[in-house]
């Protein structure tokens, strides 16, 4: 395993979702994984907003998993968001689905961001992540 | 040269365009480098999408060339572009010049995103790059 | 130390303000740190956007002391701003403040993005940083 600690000193903010502040890895090695989106691997977009998230992280999952990794591995997201009003409901998605991706209960840094479009006009939500794999 | 992979697992969704859905990445050094827009070193602004898109990516060249690296070194692309009708024009720019920077026939992860407005209004696109330098 | 480079080399446009088209890094551990708002560790907002900007610097460099680092750590910052109207704000406020946290004089390399929104409708920027720790 990589070693990847994840840190909220007091000095900053507390997280205002299911994210750290600061991710310190030491790791031989990385996974640079493209934005991910609400469409599986057969081409089909996700209706709502909730079910492209199920998919976007679906997607992250299986990147990591090609490659004999896991959520653990993740040292950072960056998540983007097309209408603000999508806000609260990634929150509750994160709060409500995290605790079993990230079973050790801490979670990587992320920055959420409301931007005006995604790469297709019904794509709601996209995040990039990268890993980290292992000590060198 | 560094380790470097583009992965595209089946368990994901096809990529959209000219990227792959992961870098696996063994670098012992890295460069990070700063979103490139459309203007030359004399400071000239491209008037259109497809000349920005030219001196974006002839910036990100010379980047790398000074550092004794190149294409094949970029492990991850950031591209943030203004209007959602460039989007086609984007993506037939990389479909046409792509195989020319990337002779391998592989392509790094990317992200795109539509944002508001890049640092001067008459950008219309901007890339950053993660580059890899060799194996550690 | 880590060992870190800052880079403007000629054949690429000269920097549009107090940051560095590269940054060459050879280091043996990272800090990825979450994208930091105007908001303090007790909560409060800070009202206006110079405000907001030492809030979101502040963070940062707390983040870097905790992990015993300082700016000269930083290897990539990516900023978001809300308005295009705080565009001359945000390159005034690092041309005047960089110098203190940056005393060698060399700034990381820096991609600025005006986008929608950020987690709260009040939050006018937010940067986010990676850092490197030391040479392996």
């Amino acid at each position: 395993m990589p070693n990847i600690q994840f840190l909220n000193p007091e000095s900053l903010g507390k997280p205002l979702a299911a994210y750290s502040n600061i991710a310190r890895v030491k790791a031989g090695e990385f996974l640079f994984i493209a934005g991910q989106v609400g469409i599986d691997k057969n081409g089909k977009v996700a209706a709502d907003f909730e079910t492209q998230c199920a998919q976007v992280f679906a997607n992250i999952g299986a990147a990591l998993v090609s490659q004999g990794a896991n959520f653990a591995n993740i040292v950072a997201f960056t998540s983007y968001l097309v209408h603000a009003q999508d806000i609260p409901k990634f929150a509750q998605y994160r709060a409500r689905e995290f605790p079993r991706l990230f079973p050790g209960g801490a979670y990587p840094p992320n920055t959420l961001l409301i931007i005006d479009r995604l790469v297709r006009e019904e794509l709601l939500v996209e995040v990039s992540a990268i890993a980290a794999l292992y000590v060198h």
